[in-house]
């Protein structure tokens, strides 16, 4: 199934893409939520779908798009976990995965406008496979790892690269800032991928492509992340693990390029759609 | 007011603590959080308090508390934030706050449990001064920054030193496990505490005090601190920002002392209360 939200801004409501097509289900499902990953809510969608497909309302093609699901308990991220991408960025290869986390406050949708926040020179891209969990996963198994996990989604993981590194400690300084993590535009089950170690995704400004990956270079893959993180916390339904980004960032160019005002960045991945999303800088 | 939880864990009701006794005020109050907190919960209880006090219903000596608010949106912590802190860990004194962030499945009640993870070897304790935010905030300037918070509570920011400092990455990897957020047993509303640049916060473990400081040696200010972490995030109601610990970690003596099975660690705060947990290793 591809799970995607529609309507208002924090008034979102569930639909379901089926062959391109937007549907509603907003009776069947309040919301894609922790309550609704840990009771079984993507089993009863799919049995409720078999039945009811052909009665489902078709959304109209300008609906706006939310996250696929609601605000998750937290966003942790990978860092450097390509290894392109660590050498763009004169980084070493990590001997085990970088952790750091998103404030929720930065998920916004798929083509939501981008905010380069306040006193930003330095604001960065970064096509993301993200990781949505399925049920709660304390210390699992790398082998048991992939039954934790709902599925994937598209992620934008917007870095502002002077507070992420130049304004000391963490990295989750440049990384929370509000529009900092477009997601979407849909959830798409794990079923639906034949084969996560071969998912490509690119990303453009403008126009012109500057990330063109693909899941096989993942340093560290899927289910050993999930399984590495749940050894420091405890993941709940709902909740996303962003996996890293291919090289491209516009940190990695000389001199670096930043997005500025009027910027469209595009982006997407196998399985996993498509965003677009202009950028305007901040303003009172 | 103090505002406190009790009941079982994952069910908590509301309560408020009068004198040191504490009632139930759940017919009232569904539960401290984001919408609560955004929605004048506070002068809604005030008022409902002021003629009805004399009806509450007392809640028995030996009622477990939670945290005094349900699961925040984050939990976002000042490192290095007094001077002797900073010293004893021979890192230098910060030149703007160092931001990090804790796992919201970190966050238990004052007197439960805490568990040593599973490979650890370095599990210490850090007694901090809280912020509970009560409004939106978004660029707040310093001078404005008290008017967004709701009130202040104890935080035994717990923090496995290997997984913080030593495994790679961001602080993030030793600071969200399980257990790790200890907090309450109330949230004191800001009008109860007379001057936030003076309050007193020791911890003891086994009886022995390790940690003994004070507010009025913050080097960054709660306002400051206030207004600082709102221009990277905005902070929702209900969020924590903790302040960072004064000396006395178990890090900083040489040998290091970290805490084992069968410890008893103590803290408390002026305004804030007192907390008391017992020390387990993670087991199977």
């Amino acid at each position: 199934m591809k799970l995607i939200r529609f309507g208002e801004v924090g008034k979102e409501k569930c639909g379901v893409q089926i062959e391109g097509v937007n549907y509603d289900v907003s009776d069947f499902v309040s919301d894609y939520n922790e309550s609704f990953f840990e009771n079984e809510g993507l089993k009863r969608l799919q049995d409720y779908l078999e039945t009811n497909t052909e009665r489902l309302t078709e959304l109209p093609r300008d609906s706006r798009l939310g996250a696929p699901f609601s605000r998750p308990s937290k966003i942790v991220c990978i860092g450097l976990n390509y290894k392109d991408h660590a050498e763009e960025t004169g980084a070493a290869i990590p001997a085990e995965p970088i952790i750091f986390m998103k404030s929720t406050t930065a998920l916004i949708g798929p083509n939501d406008t981008v905010v380069i926040p306040k006193n930003s020179k330095k604001t960065d891209w970064e096509v993301e496979f993200g990781i949505v969990i399925g049920q709660k996963a304390t210390y699992v198994e790398e082998a048991e790892a992939l039954d934790y996990v709902a599925g994937y989604v598209l992620h934008n993981d917007i870095s502002e690269r002077e507070f992420q590194i130049e304004r000391g400690g963490t990295w989750d300084k440049g990384k929370g800032c509000d529009t900092f993590a477009p997601m979407g535009p849909v959830l798409t089950t794990k079923d639906e991928i034949p084969d996560i170690n071969n998912v490509n995704l690119w990303l453009k400004v403008n126009g012109k492509t500057y990330q063109n990956g693909n899941t096989k270079n993942l340093i560290f893959s899927v289910p050993f992340i999930v399984s590495y993180v749940s050894q420091f916390m405890t993941l709940l339904p709902g909740d996303v693990i962003s996996t890293g980004t291919p090289a491209g960032v516009g940190l990695g160019f000389n001199p670096p390029i930043y997005l500025k005002e009027g910027d469209v960045i595009e982006l997407g991945a196998d399985y996993l759609g498509e965003q677009r999303q202009e950028v305007i800088d901040y303003k009172k």
